[in-house]
């Protein structure tokens, strides 16, 4: 097999160990003779791997007491049309901040007033400070890092209404500070596992404050009250999410990650700051760790193909920025080492030698 | 590893190829290096995936030019609150022949009227026949098998409404007329894949006539014009189904699969018929081929606990019947072999010679 770089931005590299131990219960789930594809979801056995990626995601996130954890299926943009339809009363406050915060806004005002701070402005290259939240809003959205245009808000906000963060692409990349948020969520395909389940960290006195009727599916409540059980849960999704979560465990836990992620990005955003055909799309300050955006400038436009098909040959895949940023994206989540950003690095630099 | 026959309802059985195909796929996809869990669904590797898996549900069911085939997250619970926000103006009109159905027309009840034929009164046991199809209806639901009370529609009725029905158990277990139908869904966990997965075919004419504004998720023409793509889809599991419509394919078709469940099945029912303390729970006309449920007779009723063990020794597996009818059920879904069949017949007979 030859040796790639996988820096796709999601569906995205996961530790070996997911992949091992997936394989394994596709072969023979918990002993029980049966395929992880095969196995009812109401055996004890899967039971167990749902309260374990429940009290695994609490415990890594040292989640308060007051919320609830559950898995969905429906992906993260599904979770647009429910945050309203759950929260929205009158008013929802967003911070527009990239391709899925505006489609997450998108979504709200099919239900109600929305409030938009946006860094629309500059393409998106940067996150919008000094704005104030309005207290009337029923609740402030946020997306904390933007896969698209490598900018990430890395602190945890103080809001004064209720905060709901989509961190589908820098989820368990970092310690965070659940208690700030009313609300965390995010699809499991970057930093968990594959694409299918969907993750929501939430706090239950926020919900049952709407007058509107909620279908059953779309409704949190019927999520927590049933243990991600109400309907057939993505099985096979939901384990190898397990796994992704007993790896980060093993290696340290979220501050190590975090560690390495500051390391990894150092590495790549250095060598980009230094290079005289390369540069950074985002505002320094708000650079993600998780998604690297880098351009050709101006006056080497004309190499981005080269340079393309040249990494390409180098075995680094997924480099491609998106068409709405244009030139390079490395996304660099958990499970890519260390070794792959330096030969990414080298390449870099071995093309601009060779120019 | 132990010999088991998996008769679990669902998630359930997969063909050996399947789990196999699934296997090799995580540990490098298309020869690309990278695992079939991390890998972009924008890649032409997985686009191509997602194009066959429609192109064989169209082959394998001949569906007609006018219809289309997609696959969405979040499980058939969630079309149970999608098909009336698609398609319900004034009124729907529901089939009620279990817990399905009944729970479909409850969401249905959500967004309008709802006409309700039911065959709640004998606990489900049979399907209503001889009722009048309103044709003020906006549409007709049905389940076409009801996994948990063992009985099926194996006809295509004729309805003068746009016909809407649920096939998540029998989906791809005999032909079926397509054009009779203006929409047919269903989850992958049964037939045809790993849960975490939902097939729809609808005759894209139905849409586009409710006056409601829909959350872009939930609207059925935005995973149309989007090629099931509009955002990430459960990548593994539309893998796995395709690779299980390749299998039925190579086997000779939804045809083959008809004759080989009324084979398996003919085995298990005679063998309740013929038997002493078991007998079937469902109506003999209306007999499901893929779910098979029987209790003992009142006089063994106290041998249930017992039979249970038994089999259990002797490695058949999920068949301890819903508490809905309590018994056995054992499902014989298309990749279940005839070996397994006539593996817990003869645990049944050898239960009966010793009681």
């Amino acid at each position: 097999m030859k040796k790639v770089h996988n820096f796709y931005a999601g569906p995205s590299i996961l530790p070996d160990f997911t992949y091992e131990e997936t394989i394994k219960a596709i072969q023979d789930f918990a002993g029980t003779g049966i395929s992880l594809m095969s196995i009812s979801h109401r055996s004890k056995q899967f039971d167990a791997v749902m309260l374990e990626a429940e009290s695994m995601f609490k415990k890594l996130l040292n989640i308060p007491e007051e919320y609830s954890v559950i898995f969905v299926g429906g992906g993260a943009s599904m979770q647009f049309a429910m945050i309203p339809y759950n929260l929205l009363n009158k008013k929802g406050f967003y911070l527009d901040t990239g391709t899925w915060s505006s489609k997450a806004a998108k979504e709200a005002k099919l239900f109600g007033d929305v409030e938009v701070v946006s860094s629309k402005d500059k393409n998106y290259s940067y996150i919008p400070k000094g704005y104030k939240i309005p207290t009337d809003a029923d609740y402030f959205h946020i997306t904390s890092n933007n896969t698209i245009y490598g900018t990430e808000i890395r602190t945890d906000i103080d809001s004064p209404i209720n905060l709901v963060a989509d961190m589908s692409s820098d989820i368990m990349s970092r310690p965070v500070d659940v208690s700030k948020y009313a609300m965390i969520y995010g699809g499991a395909q970057k930093n968990l596992g594959p694409a299918g389940v969907t993750f929501i960290i939430i706090k239950k006195e926020i919900l049952g404050k709407v007058d509107r009727v909620i279908p059953s599916m779309l409704n949190y409540s019927t999520h927590i009250d049933n243990g991600s059980m109400y309907n057939t849960p993505p099985v096979i999704n939901v384990f190898a999410t397990l796994q992704t979560l007993k790896w980060i465990e093993a290696q340290g836990g979220v501050k190590e990650m975090e560690r390495r992620n500051i390391e990894k990005a150092k590495i790549l955003y250095d060598a980009i700051d230094e290079s005289k055909i390369f540069v950074g799309t985002a505002a320094k300050e708000d650079r993600s760790l998780m998604n690297i955006c880098f351009v050709m400038k101006d006056e080497y436009k004309e190499l981005e193909a080269e340079f393309l098909a040249f990494a390409t040959e180098k075995g680094m895949i997924g480099i491609k920025g998106h068409r709405s940023v244009g030139g390079f994206r490395a996304s660099t989540y958990n499970a890519l080492s260390k070794e792959s950003v330096i030969a990414l690095v080298e390449t870099m630099k071995e093309f601009e030698k060779n120019h």
